[in-house]
């Protein structure tokens, strides 16, 4: 509808449905996402969140095959080596939730570190003109934005600025984890060296989430939040946010800007 | 940095920080909000998920009291005259564990139309140019955006376009919690023939939210999802997105617009 004139339209809408994520038959999570490259997401969820620890433990990934019931394909089954990964998870989640009186955001950031050390030993460096071209490149190669403009994207580039994998979904966290499940499943682990841009905003959960796959460098198209710099800074990643143009803000890890 | 200036800048930045919602003593969530209007969040999530029915059943909200431990205040104390609450809670989310092999849009509908039954004999019908003002409206009464670039904003108007409450929050669903949580505590309910304004995408999340509310009205200034459309059409509320200058997208409800 323009002014008072109305027009009907199929516009195309961002397909949004829910996931059920499996490991070694138990579940997971349920997901809100957009469908497609659901093994991907699957694999990059246990990944980003510490109950997969690389492809040597990733013995099947697939749709769920009891074709009995409905639906089985938003349910994705995940088979690992470590056959007590959900034993260690349910620990960690006691422990969150005993730990919550003293809930603060160091503790958060103390929570990630047991998982995940500050990245070292990863000498990326790169231009800010380089950074500047990544956002173009990702948004050539992203078609439901521009179809229905509810879609986020994540996009993962080495450090000549090629495009290796880009990933779109409902949910900025999904993208990520799907650009992660894909590296994985593609064998193109460790990402030492890599750069990840994500469309939007980066929250504390897109740091996490580069940080457990151990990617030196997030460049974001909007702001940051504070937990999130906080969480950059400490495991010497680089944060950017408002890459836009030829301007961008560095939240921290300047040095890896030549 | 714009080109290869660089400028050091202190730069506004959104904050986050987890907070722990409990009811009646127990843990219920930790959502990663922006700190402020934290009991408006903790009893408007707890009214959208069901486990706070009205103001009748609040009998107290307050920041945690043991001073012992740090940061009690990331935490907030729900009292609620209903103890069996979380218990029924709980029996819910076995069910949705139990029934997620038949997982899908369908179901995840059903299973919020089991506590949200559709809306009816709310009259509420408002003009083009009125919507068209809104966003406008909210954008005046919204500080965070404009300093960080990183804040939702979350407005609910009267039939006449009046702004009654208006809060912020990195997350847009903390947002609408919040907006719902002060219209609890403010004695505003119910919230017949009210529109709930959002910034960003309307997701199958936030039309759930002002359903469970009974919020006939919900407009976005971005785009909405399948789900949401799906269930706001089920559920008899209009749903508008694109809201920019004087257009918008009806995805459905368009008998709410005279």
């Amino acid at each position: 509808m323009t002014g008072s004139r109305k027009k009907s339209l199929r516009d195309r809408i961002a397909v949004e449905e829910p996931l059920e994520i499996r490991l070694n038959g138990k579940s997971v999570a349920v997901v809100m996402r957009s469908p497609g490259n659901d093994e991907d997401l699957a694999c990059g969820f246990l990944l980003t969140e510490g109950l997969l620890k690389g492809k040597d433990e990733l013995q099947s990934v697939g749709r769920h095959r009891d074709r009995r019931k409905p639906d089985h394909g938003n349910v994705v089954d995940v088979v690992s080596t470590d056959g007590s990964a959900l034993d260690k998870r349910g620990w960690q989640r006691n422990f969150v939730s005993a730990s919550s009186c003293g809930l603060c955001g160091k503790l958060t950031i103390e929570s990630v570190r047991l998982q995940a050390p500050p990245i070292r030993n990863d000498d990326l460096k790169v231009s800010p003109a380089l950074l500047y071209g990544l956002v173009d490149k990702m948004r050539a190669g992203q078609a439901g934005f521009e179809e229905t403009g509810g879609i986020h994207a994540a996009g993962l580039f080495d450090r000549d600025g090629n495009l290796l994998i880009l990933r779109e979904d409902i949910g900025r966290h999904n993208a990520v984890d799907k650009v992660v499940g894909a590296a994985l499943r593609e064998d193109a682990f460790p990402l030492a060296g890599r750069i990840l841009v994500v469309s939007g905003r980066s929250s504390f959960e897109i740091v996490q989430k580069a940080l457990m796959a151990r990617i030196p460098f997030v460049a974001a198209v909007s702001a940051a939040s504070s937990l999130a710099v906080e969480l950059a800074e400490s495991s010497r990643m680089a944060l950017v946010g408002f890459l836009r143009g030829n301007s961008m803000n560095v939240y921290c890890g300047a040095e890896r800007i030549a």
